[in-house]
């Protein structure tokens, strides 16, 4: 079968990781089989915003609609507002295609430094279930008085008891099939009464249908003391919308670099395609020099193979990188190292 | 001058490490005057409320406000709910007050080990201005059809440019007087378009009347990454009141524990007490065993003193809490040592 993926490689260091972790498939699925990929680039990003005007066409979310994955590299630029960047493309798509889950798995690779001390390799291996279509994103509020002495923005968090408890629900689904049968609610229902409160109720009644799964809720401010203190105690942790944005650049620095971090923001219906993408943003600062860590990208590739099922292909390529990692020769700036993205892209096309 | 300090040692551990701060305070005074000081204990708790049938009887704020200031342990019990302790004292306390600057500092002290790696001391010196009255901690939302497949619930975050303006000053002001002269804004307007664009914009029109001082801004989720990456970087921080309190928890922890993180709830008009707490809670979990480490506590009455211009007093504690941590002796569990709850008190007065 044929997987139609759609890339929109965006922005700055976007599409100098992108390229190669298309690289890495393609070299992973001649190797490993299981399907074939047809890669579809479009030019969405600041750059197209600034020819034509919109960043995304009119007739976009319907092409996008056609495809079974998107791959996206990162959008965003020091001279587009986010209104077009953020507000225009990567939440409208998100919230469109119904991309409730966002999985961000943080695994403390062997070869990687963690800033914490005395962590061994696989020490860190959690996974992040993050809310992504309501919650603290909910498009909702406005101002008044703009620019006044009495200027107010009320910004408003919407939580439905079917939002959360579509989220809650894929998180206890994971927890079970992981060994450690364990999982975290990011709460803050002590200062939050409304919205958190419903968030912790879903989630005490969701429980009761999972007793095999050791559940508990955690404070968002003690959870992220404890990311940092004991980051080995979590397995599968779910959390709102901003709680999971926070909490995952966390689980992500104490693996050693948000360079690698994956991400997948996954329809699990099938209604719409899913998409996947780095953590990092288009990082202007380092945009051009070809130093960019591609790993984060090529790991959201994986997330991708597994949604499409070419769990081989996904597989392969988490070992290669892993290899690549253990060896310590071919790191990036960020993990410390001197390789430029290529190479880091090249070892891993090596590994496999 | 006498001043007036109500005392709410409150539950769990708020009383076992305030009576101590308390005998820290008068040992100090003995010896470096500057003021008198009359405890005023009131025993508003968890246990009162089972009693009484209210956490704050009904001339209560009267009788607060008649104060200079207060010095609070923590309230939070298990089997008394958050609307009671956190909703009916400490909250209402922060607004009713109009303690607006919830001032948070973090220190690596010589003789505390950081989580992180390869961190000197004093390498990390950062004070955090949360805003204490308004955002996100706004008591305004709502649910409905509670309990149901339609249950909604909406929490609304109210920002305000008086609110925000009060705070960013307040925090550049004290950039202004440190070494570095530095001040980050934590922010998040990327994604939440009303509340946080408020906020910076605020940021960016006060930054104009303080060019001596080196401001910018970054986003929540980077900003947890960088405290854990290179949180020597940081001076001042402002934050809004959900930021500045997960924040708080991550600067405690990368500075060795929060039962060292002290902090200052001010009205700087001085219209109405302030008030200081550790930011730790009551601690249920180790309450009784007279293991609480009292640092946080007596730290916070440092910056209780401070406020009461009783500043040889204020920096005499400091000295002592340095000197007892950097001679590592006398050292609590959550540092790693075995000292009860009193011998650390008594090491600090004795070094006093
Ligand atoms: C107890 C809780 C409501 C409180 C807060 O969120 O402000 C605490 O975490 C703090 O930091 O003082
Ligand atoms: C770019 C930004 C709006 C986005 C988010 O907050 O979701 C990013 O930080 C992420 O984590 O994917």
């Amino acid at each position: 079968a044929t997987s139609r993926i759609a890339v929109i490689a965006g922005d700055g260091i976007g599409p100098e990781v992108i390229e190669p972790a298309i690289q890495v498939v393609d070299a992973v699925i001649r190797k490993f089989g299981g399907g074939t990929l047809e890669w579809n680039r479009l030019p969405w990003s600041s750059a197209y915003y600034k020819q034509t005007g919109h960043i995304v066409p009119s007739d976009g979310w319907e092409t996008l609609a056609k495809h079974d994955a998107i791959l996206l590299g990162a959008v965003g630029s020091p001279d587009v507002p986010e209104t077009v960047t953020v507000h225009g493309l990567l939440l409208p798509m998100r919230r469109k295609f119904d991309q409730y889950v966002n999985l961000r798995p943080a695994y403390l690779y062997d070869g990687v430094p963690s800033p914490l001390k005395n962590k061994a390799p696989g020490s860190i291996d959690m996974i992040v279930y993050r809310e992504n279509t309501e919650g603290e994103y909910a498009p909702v509020g406005g101002r008044l008085y703009e620019g006044t002495a009495a200027d107010i923005a009320i910004q408003t968090a919407v939580f439905t008891r079917r939002g959360c408890e579509r989220i809650i629900r894929a998180a206890f689904e994971a927890a079970r099939k992981r060994p450690r049968k364990k999982l975290t609610s990011i709460t803050k229902s002590n200062a939050l009464p409304f919205g958190m409160v419903l968030w912790d109720d879903v989630f005490n009644s969701v429980k009761k249908e999972y007793p095999d799964v050791q559940a508990g809720s955690l404070l968002v401010d003690a959870a992220a003391m404890d990311f940092v203190r004991k980051p080995e105690v979590f397995d599968v942790v779910v959390a709102s919308n901003l709680f999971g944005d926070i909490l995952t650049d966390l689980s992500a620095m104490v693996t050693g670099s948000v360079g690698l971090a994956s991400s997948a923001n996954i329809n699990p219906e099938r209604t719409f395609p899913s998409m996947f993408e780095p953590v990092h943003g288009s990082a202007p600062d380092i945009a051009g020099k070809g130093i960019a860590n591609p790993l984060a990208a090529i790991l959201s590739t994986a997330l991708m193979l597994d949604h499409l099922t070419m769990t081989a292909a996904a597989d392969a390529i988490r070992a290669a990188v892993a290899a690549v990692l253990k060896e310590g020769k071919v790191m990036s700036p960020d993990l410390g190292g001197t390789a430029s993205t290529t190479q880091v892209a090249e070892a891993v096309m090596a590994a496999i």
